[in-house]
């Protein structure tokens, strides 16, 4: 068992990620944004954290010192900055209302097991004393996921995962590693690059989020394409339950009845904690080519990748953008638009496989009418792949309500879909006679369908967290008439969990609440999240 | 909605497939069987359907009207006929049963819905009749899945779905087709070659098995390694249970929770009934390439599809048997056979793409040590892919004890796990001093694991069943403890039940309870099957 030499520290309370880096806009592009989208000068600043108000915590004197019992003093926290740094996750709903001094769902006291039989027993400890359990680990959901949520028990605690951080197990002939749950992924690519592997996830959360947290909300990263879904590598589960283990996952495929491992993959802490997760990895790629291209328009550009999907040649990574999302982007980094819609590709491993499936990947684009655009406009691409999120704190800064939002659907559904969801976005958040922007891209492709991420940008108003709740309950009505999934990467948590009734109907949900009950009879587990209460 | 234009007609009541078709032995390669394995020349005569005793229909009038107020008159059979050809499957005890006239588990009436919707009634009035329901695709379970058992009901039904048989949609875009349960194989293929597509489901079952049994069973066709194993080639199900319709699957991946689809996936029957099915479809390849190649030894074979495997190479099918299998099937074609193991590799696709992709397999065999034998050898692997069963019912009639059972585990537990499963098998049927010969082959890969398909043959002695019941025991408990799964993929059915608790655990078996609860409350799909109860 190994654990890794660097680690990587806590997120800022009230943004994203490492408190000591952030993202500056030149004053000429803040001011362009502000008069394209009609923001005012004047913007509140936030509230820092020395002057926040927190309730005491209600975690009772028994159920304290269970906890104690079995993590030890040092791992049961109830001190302020604990509490505020585990109020949720980081959606922009969570982070306007932590910049107002909002932390009212701080938990009651946070609790660090150190090994899967202290989870057991915690679970265990916690369902005696009826106390809600929040399972934490990066802290990164953009949907609510971590909120601690009390449901009908009188405290909750945030059950934090990060010291669940070994390597357990690797087996390089079938080319498995079992990881432990608390691991971020550069933590746990640390571990595998010393053994010439990777695992090859990379969403945007990269930084931070944790392999446990991965598998609990089938998270896909931007390397999808060539790696596959976080959910795809899964090999083999562990899960802490309050009616004890689950160890599922025996062979690489298997016809012995149901896959349990996918009612745990995406079940989001709600029916058990994942503890350990066995994953495939792969030989480190030796190179890379990243190379960017320009459709005539986004039509063209979905022809293009729906058909190397088809052909199963998509390269590594493939992600075209829409004509808003290409001209904003380039606004933003204050170079000049290409025309049409951008495509960043992005090939990995051996060089002579790279020339390969360059040669057949660039005859599909340029088959739908793409130009090169050179290595450039990929790189840029590459060098802010991570730093959305900080992007998005600069604009919160200076008063911009921006959010992000993603579905997938069938290839024949894809044109409605976006038409529809772009449409009642633009129509929600301009209700006050503002100019909202809306632009979106296509990042994730199948054989038979692919995924589209939106992002919205406008003036953040009176009440941003409300403009947006508006704007997203709009999306959410037009995904599921027009035949998308609710979520194709971010998970349920609170925020989409109204639309699971209409993602697998009442008895689905029925068998779900069904499953629930046998493994967490009390509910203690994640209460108000992923599972609704039928109508 | 298109119905096929050619229909493939029932199998017969006590053997394998079409009546009028038989493989005859010739009389040397007989006589050497027998001499080899110590068969006796006198072998007993099957039981002639004329002769059988059947037991009368058990089915109450108030049910029999219900079920004919639903269907029709014309499609509740009680007639023997009708009952005895759905009295279980095709394993080797259902045959030696047969063939001693034992139709003891013919089911009370058989039931011909020709909708979902009736399917949803007919299971209604089941359930207010308290009638088991076993539903009948294909009839060719391997494992019990489709033995008429009663449970603590007074009747049973088998519910024949073959009328559900039509393409209710097809989204050639998205590459997706909308099949109904009861179509078989060639009757699926037909109507998509129609638009010059295929499923690629090509398992030694393909003449008469169906789309819906298919998903109920999770099977895999001999061409997984290129198109996929079938519950990966689903998008979306529509399921049928006594507390109504569950359609899961509205993208080609999602994070909207647990993936409800993988729970009806190998639920056999138990926990709903299939009746729709959309799976992802290819245009049909222009071309095919088969090739047989000798390796030293069946480790070296197994290395080379490993590596094949993990560097994301693999042929459309591949299939590597060991120094027996070799042997056998050598002398029974009555050719001389190669050194060392025989493997046979199939590509598929364009010429070009054949070209391509032979060259970079071809690569990875010669570095692992094999030699190319031509393609004779393969022609004739082709010629007799789906006649297994076929011989082994002339093998049945010549006295000798012949049956095949298959599992899958990680790529570094391979061998060991064959070892054991090898010893076991050849203690158990050589314990009565006779020369029982047992052999395998790996004919399904995945980058972490591959299965692993072992035949035995053995002279039948005075109780056949009991001997395979007793090697099959034992060779199960060895796949336990060896960290294979009970099943890659023939189901689990009656006979791999009691190995299901080891598979996934008390928890597990109480998680699928809970489901089977919420369902089908009163227990009457398939019962007796897939779910074990608790010791």
């Amino acid at each position: 068992m190994t654990r890794p030499r660097h680690r990587v520290g806590e997120m800022a309370w009230n943004a994203w990620g490492d408190p000591g880096q952030t993202v500056r806009l030149n004053d000429s592009v803040r001011q362009l944004i502000r008069q394209a989208l009609g923001v005012p000068a004047a913007v509140t600043a936030p509230v820092p954290e020395s002057e926040l108000s927190l309730e005491p915590s209600a975690l009772s004197d028994p159920a304290h010192a269970a906890l104690v019992e079995v993590v030890g003093r040092e791992h049961v926290l109830t001190d302020p900055a604990s509490r505020v740094r585990r109020t949720g996750g980081k959606s922009t709903p969570d982070l306007l209302r932590r910049r107002a001094g909002d932390v009212s769902s701080a938990p009651d006291a946070v609790v660090r097991p150190g090994t899967h039989q202290e989870v057991e027993e915690l679970l265990a400890a916690c369902a005696w004393h009826r106390v809600a359990v929040v399972p934490f680990g990066g802290g990164t959901s953009v949907v609510g996921g971590v909120e601690p949520l009390r449901g009908s028990f009188g405290s909750v605690v945030s059950l934090d995962l990060r010291r669940l951080d070994r390597l357990v197990a690797l087996d390089t002939e079938s080319g498995t590693a079992t990881l432990e749950a608390g691991l971020r992924t550069p933590e746990a690519e640390e571990m595998l690059a010393a053994h010439g592997l990777t695992l090859g996830h990379f969403p945007q959360s990269f930084a931070y989020a944790t392999i446990g947290g991965y598998a609990a909300t089938r998270s896909s990263g931007q390397a999808s394409a060539g790696y596959g879904r976080f959910d795809a590598m899964v090999v083999a589960l562990r899960v802490a339950t309050p009616r004890g283990t689950l160890d599922l996952g025996r062979a690489p495929a298997s016809a012995a009845g149901p896959d349990l491992r996918q009612l745990f993959l995406g079940s989001e802490g709600v029916l058990g904690v994942i503890t350990e997760v066995t994953v495939r990895v792969r030989k480190a790629p030796e190179d890379r080519g990243d190379e960017a291209w320009s459709f005539p328009d986004f039509t063209s550009g979905v022809t293009a990748v729906r058909r190397l999907a088809q052909r199963g040649t998509l390269p590594t990574a493939i992600r075209v953008s829409d004509e808003t999302e290409t001209f904003v982007n380039a606004a933003v980094a204050a170079s000049p638009a290409p025309e049409g819609c951008l495509a960043v590709v992005s090939h990995e491993g051996t060089a002579r496989q790279i020339a390969e499936r360059r040669a057949a990947v660039d005859g599909v684009l340029r088959e739908c009418g793409a130009a090169p655009l050179g290595e450039d406009t990929a790189s840029a691409w590459r060098r802010s792949r991570f730093s959305g999120p900080y992007t998005r704190d600069a604009l919160l800064d200076t008063g911009v309500l921006t959010e992000t939002l993603e579905t997938a659907a069938s290839w024949s559904s894809l044109p409605r879909l976006r038409e529809r969801v772009t449409g009642v976005l633009t129509e929600s958040l301009g209700r006050d006679g503002s100019a909202p922007v809306v632009f979106c891209h296509l990042s994730h492709a199948y054989p038979t369908g692919a995924s589209l991420y939106f992002t919205v940008a406008a003036a953040g108003g009176a009440d941003p967290e409300r403009r947006w709740r508006e704007a997203k309950r709009a999306a959410s009505e037009a995904i599921a008439e027009s035949g998308g999934t609710i979520t194709h990467h971010h998970a349920v948590g609170t925020d989409h969990r109204p639309w699971m009734e209409a993602e697998i109907g009442p008895l689905g949900v029925e068998v779900l609440t069904a499953v629930k009950s046998t493994v967490d009879p009390l509910g203690i587990l994640n209460p108000g999240k992923l599972i609704p209460v039928l109508s």
